[in-house]
């Protein structure tokens, strides 16, 4: 990345008088120069939320030594806690189906280095995009779905993505419901993109639900899988503006390019680590 | 209005071959110059919604001539129908509760000219905004709700309607949930502004539902009021993008910014002729 | 296209009375199921703008016929006009350099048929995105520009388009400006995606411009391309936040977001014979 | 304010490792609940920028001894600063000429509570808007102005200014142009809602300009006045979509929806000091 390498340290804890200046002390300490910092405090749940960016030739101590010095404080503090280097480039998976916008919009930014992250795989469970994928110097994992008997699939996923080790898996457009065995064993590393303004229009054809009822909006929701069908936590929403010469088909295209500025977006947000979740509710520092 | 007097015909019927030229040439045939035309074709249900703005000065024939002579093409087609008179202001009632927002738009609307309507009265469960409605020299109606049996008041409340022969009612921000009767004894007139973006969030407090769930913008729609609630045809919506820094008073505060606009623009539409109706849908030649 | 062949009737003229009478009975007459319809009478200038889409198999005569038979109508009124025929594809040759971000969006519009258009080759002064395009099949051709003398680069463009026969020519960041030759050769058929909000930020690096002026949004201007630089009639534009935390090379990036979007939608609306323009305005019929 | 007093503590300076852990120590050791933290590094110019909201019933020491223990910090580095009390509310004068709209917003705001301010007076040129005024109980100083010779004009109002004591003057539509003088009287207090798009249509009539221009947004611009005319540190911005068949009478109604609420956002955000001014561009930890 253009802006050097550096540490990101993000973390939450109850809230209390010096954390700031515990941490900050901390860094300066090391002479680490902060080159992007972002607090919140959660008066509800008394909770508080911190992100800071560290230069890292700014510090005196390695990275090591650095994430060791930080744990009395965290244990102090009661933190959820980490601390990432930007040097070591994250490992993303995709997962596809036919629809070929969120798939193209994500090779380009990562063709142009926006998307500075390893892709060790893309599934799918059609062969349709395997051409574009592999002319990337992708692997291309076609993991076929039986609809009268999904679990195959399922299993076969999971191998897949076990040997991927990814740091994130998103489904871009995927269109199957991950079995919870699947979310349970990836925990806040995987991230959706649903076509609707959730929570309107949970499921299945959200488009025809909204054009069902009439609404002059139309959304889409970048979020985190849980086993609860698109009801996980929310990195980011948009929406575009229809109107009644607009049919379901026009709904889809539109939709195409508000899903993939979203998905985008939630994804860099989350690469960036600048995503906290606590509870079912997200903290973006963006 | 600076553009002239203007009447302005409005007409759904089942779509088929000729009606744009039969309609177009009873305008002309009487000189009429067209200044604004909609025409929208349902491919879905088959049906056909048109708009047409005429020049007063340019026609051959009287407002009265002018709707005579329409009947038989109406009854041809099949043609649900009317023309309205840009000269006659329609009466607006508005009903309110407390809070000032939406009242104050309005009022400033008023005074410029932009909303011109006549306003029989403003109808309230409260005194508080008595004040500022007489000082523009509308006549005010406190009618309290007794949380206990709320009957009375809505008696009441269409006594004063069916007194001031309203062409429109305006909920702005009125807080009240109306009975069925008093519903029906105003079809297609009582244009709401619910805060929040539609289905999501019915009913009470969806600030506090909004937050709960977590969503990055929260929404106002303006909607006809039909016995369901907040289900009725949706005339228009906006969002404002809120993140996790603000709390349920922040989002009641940004979203009076979006009620009111959302609720001034959609009573527009209403007020212009611009919305028609079909089902739970609207038709709206912005 | 899913909607079935369709001829696109596009005119402008003197307005008047009578004119939409004329056209609608002029179709009705064949037998012409009109599926869309737009109108605008420009008041300040005085004239009127039409566009209707009429199913080709509710017709009763050929396109040949059909246009043979409008000839007339279009001399007594003084129309500019034109029929397209849905069913011939429009050629359109991109124009590229370095930056992938616009022609990954086009490509993939074109894979998923939303382009509903040939390609008869993609120009580039850059080898860079060669692999891309002829992976999909698109000859590329590489045309160096020698930015000491860059009149043999505009030579064999101009060849290249000349043997091309384009509909359009989509300029999809080329970041050079086309000397009036070219531009006179294919007038209104070249169209542009300037990467401000225009008029402000003319020419060279408009995001440094953005930056040193301190804007709080920034914006993309889609544009046909006029001798004089980004002055050309605008068809679509659209903005999005940034902050203060934001330096150039993240306007840069939020940028391209922008740019594809408002490119893909105003290729669209050109594409579709959605864009009438009148002097140095458009209207189009969205 | 529902959240109780705080102090605001926003200060800029070059930036060096360790002024975030010299800032929270220094809060940290008089007890000090931080409830909101902003830091912003400018990288380009080397310049830090904070703004820290402290609770007051936390400190151990009065606003005047944390005024007091604070200068040393702010002298070694080097930093414009100041540290403002909830509880004091400022005072802010509006000029004002015929136009209702932004007036009519900031009194509902006002009258709510949401803008917990002291109006002192307001200021206009005309008469037309003493009514609603004075039904406010704000007191109303129309100072005629003579389009042959001003000065008197100006001459009043700075007497009226220098009388009001303001923090803030805001300019709601008052459409004259302030001399150099007045500008220099009140550095950095002046706020002018301008309706367009900044830098796009400087001075007079912008919507006309646009018109002409045929944009496809129209926008308004919040910022601090300076003597170069529409040219001072932007502090808020947004657009609103317009297309053909809207006239100069339409984008005027349009922009003053947008007007007033980035009026109102900018107001606020300055109110709140959360606008830190730099050269020609502001830093706004909204």
């Amino acid at each position: 990345m253009h802006r050097g390498r550096r540490y990101v340290l993000t973390l939450s804890c109850p809230d209390r008088v010096g954390i700031v200046a515990r941490v900050a002390a901390f860094i300066a300490d090391r002479g680490g120069w902060i080159v992007e910092a972002s607090h919140h405090s959660d008066a509800e749940n008394g909770r508080f939320f911190l992100r800071q960016e560290v230069r890292a030739d700014s510090l005196t101590v390695s990275y090591d030594e650095l994430v060791a010095a930080f744990g009395p404080i965290a244990e102090e503090f009661g933190m959820e806690w980490r601390i990432t280097d930007t040097a070591v480039r994250k490992r993303v998976v995709l997962m596809v189906s036919k629809q070929e916008h969120c798939l193209y919009d994500l090779l380009s930014r990562w063709q142009s280095g926006e998307l500075d992250v390893e892709i060790p795989c893309v599934v799918s469970n059609h062969e349709t995009l395997r051409g574009v994928v592999e002319w990337h110097g992708i692997p291309f994992h076609h993991v076929p779905a039986d609809p009268a008997d999904k679990q195959p699939h399922f299993d076969e996923v999971s191998r897949v993505l076990a040997d991927a080790k990814p740091d994130c898996i998103v489904l871009a457009r995927y269109m199957q419901i991950l079995p919870p065995e699947v979310c349970s064993a990836h925990p806040g590393k995987i991230v959706n993109i649903h076509h609707s303004f959730l929570p309107s229009f949970v499921g299945a054809r959200p488009y025809h639900q909204a054009y069902a009822r009439g609404v002059k909006l139309i959304g889409a929701t970048c979020h985190y899988v849980t086993p609860e069908l698109d009801a996980g936590p929310i990195i980011e929403q948009d929406v575009i503006r229809i109107d009644h010469s607009d049919q379901v088909d026009d709904y889809v295209r539109y939709g195409k390019d508000i899903e993939k500025t979203v998905l985008a977006r939630g994804l860099r947000f989350h690469l960036d680590d600048r995503v906290l979740v606590h509870g079912n509710k997200t903290v973006v520092f963006s």
